[in-house]
This record gives C-alpha cells, sequence and structure tokens, in this order.
C-alpha cells in the first residue's frame, strides 16, 4: 500500500466525516476497501439512530458485511478519521480486518491513547497505521465542537 | 434490587440464550429491565445477520433505544448470561447504562477477566454485578462447544 493511496482513501473517509458534521453528529467517517475498492462507507450516526453503537466504524462494518456476504471482513483495509474507541477496535478485532489506518490520535475516546488497551491480548494482530491526515481529522472536529459550544 | 429479582431477570436471559443455541449461534442471551420491567431482550445472531457486532448486548442496546426514543439507557439495568468482550462493555459505557448484571465470567473473552480493561478510565461508572447463574450458562456454553466438536 503506497502513501498516496492511504491519504487518497483517507480523504474520501473525511468526506463521510463531513456528511456527519451536517447532520450534528461528531465528524468522524469510515470505509472499507477490499481488492484496492471502497465496498462500503459510513458516519457517525448515533442521535439521528438513536443508537449509541452506530459509530463511523460499527456503521461501515455492518454495511461492509452485508454486502461481502460474511461476518468476517478477512482482507479489508478500514479507514476512519479518528481513533477508534474501545467499542469499535473490538468490533474490528471481531470482523478480523486485515489492516486498520485511522486519522487523529484521541485523547478523549482513543483505545490506545486514552484507553490503554493491552493489544497483546487480542486474538487477532491487525496491521495498524495511525496519523493519517490527522490535522484535516482534527481541524474539522475543532470546528465542531466550536460550533456546539 | 433484591437477589430473588436478579436470579429472576437471569433465568429469562438464559431463555434467550437458549434461543441463540437453537440457531446454531453461541449460546448468550441479554435483557433491559426498566422501571422493573422488560424492555427488550436479545440474543447472539452473528452468523444469522452476518453482523460480527450482533452480540446479544449489542442486539439488545439497539432494540431497548428504539423503544425508549433515546440512545442513552439511563436507569437501566443490563443483564447478560455471560461476562461481556470489550467491544459490548464499551457499548454499555456508551449507553450509560446503570447496572450490569452478568452470569458466567469468561475466561475466553472476559472484558475484566481475560482483557483486564482498566475501568478507572471509563468515563461512566456502572454498578457491576457477576456469577448470577453462573452455572447454567456455563453448562449451555459446554454443551454449545460440546455438540460443536
Amino acid at each position: 500500500m503506497l502513501k498516496i493511496d492511504r491519504e487518497l482513501f483517507m480523504k474520501m473517509a473525511l468526506v463521510e466525516a463531513k456528511k456527519a458534521f451536517e447532520i450534528g453528529e461528531i465528524p468522524v467517517g469510515a470505509l472499507c476497501v477490499y481488492n484496492n475498492k471502497i465496498i462500503a462507507t459510513g458516519h457517525n450516526r448515533i442521535i439521528i439512530d438513536n443508537d449509541p453503537t452506530a459509530h463511523a466504524e460499527i456503521v461501515t462494518i455492518r454495511t461492509a458485511c452485508k454486502i461481502m456476504g460474511n461476518y468476517r471482513l478477512k482482507d479489508v483495509e478500514f479507514y476512519v478519521t479518528v481513533e477508534p474507541c474501545p467499542m469499535c477496535i473490538s468490533a474490528l478485532i471481531n470482523a478480523r480486518v486485515a489492516c486498520l489506518i485511522f486519522g487523529a490520535y484521541s485523547d478523549k475516546w482513543g483505545y490506545m491513547t486514552k484507553f490503554k488497551m493491552d493489544d497483546s491480548l487480542w486474538n487477532h494482530k491487525m496491521k495498524i497505521y495511525g496519523g493519517i491526515l490527522s490535522s484535516d481529522s482534527k481541524l474539522l472536529l475543532r470546528d465542531f465542537f466550536k460550533k456546539l459550544r
């Protein structure tokens, strides 16, 4: 996977994040790539769907699994604009995603930065790349929380 | 909450777990109690729904939130027949469930027993009672995995 491809897919995930922003949800976007093609996209829908599990990652995993006709997302690369929370990183492990690429690190809800989860205990190993187009993601979050106040 | 009430509700959750068993899913069942009434029930539906997030807890949280018309489950007591995995405990925290009552401890996937998650970092405090009707839950799991082999 080339750096340029990664940034291109992350830009598409940021487009998803903006959709969340526009409906008043915390701007986080995600997408799944399989064979170098986007097979599913999603964004936060917690308030609009009355669903505390409807984080961008869960929405996207569920859509991708429907499309793949499988409850495992083997060989899938997963993009999300912010470091996943403990719920979402665990969902990605449960889904057996091959590779996770995320944007901004989060000291508010990041599974690693905030919650310091012990990845040596996971029963599935994912490749993980953090900090991709981090400043674009952070800018979007900052604008959102500024607007909220 | 009296011990007798807790065991009664856990028995109802075990009925849900048996429904999972009957459709070939790992037998875990859950339910939500609000004002001493069951408002939602659920069981594992991972394979049947092609959804790696469809653990008993997530299924039940989503149903309860639809019924309550809210993405928070304030004042809800949540029953599940087995110790939640990291995904599900985090979903319960995201949902702001007041109290969690679970059955068997799990060294295979328990957020505490296996994954030793640091609950001091959570941004919501739940009362947690584990080990309720544990042997009934374990028996069901043992039967399931015996059948599978």
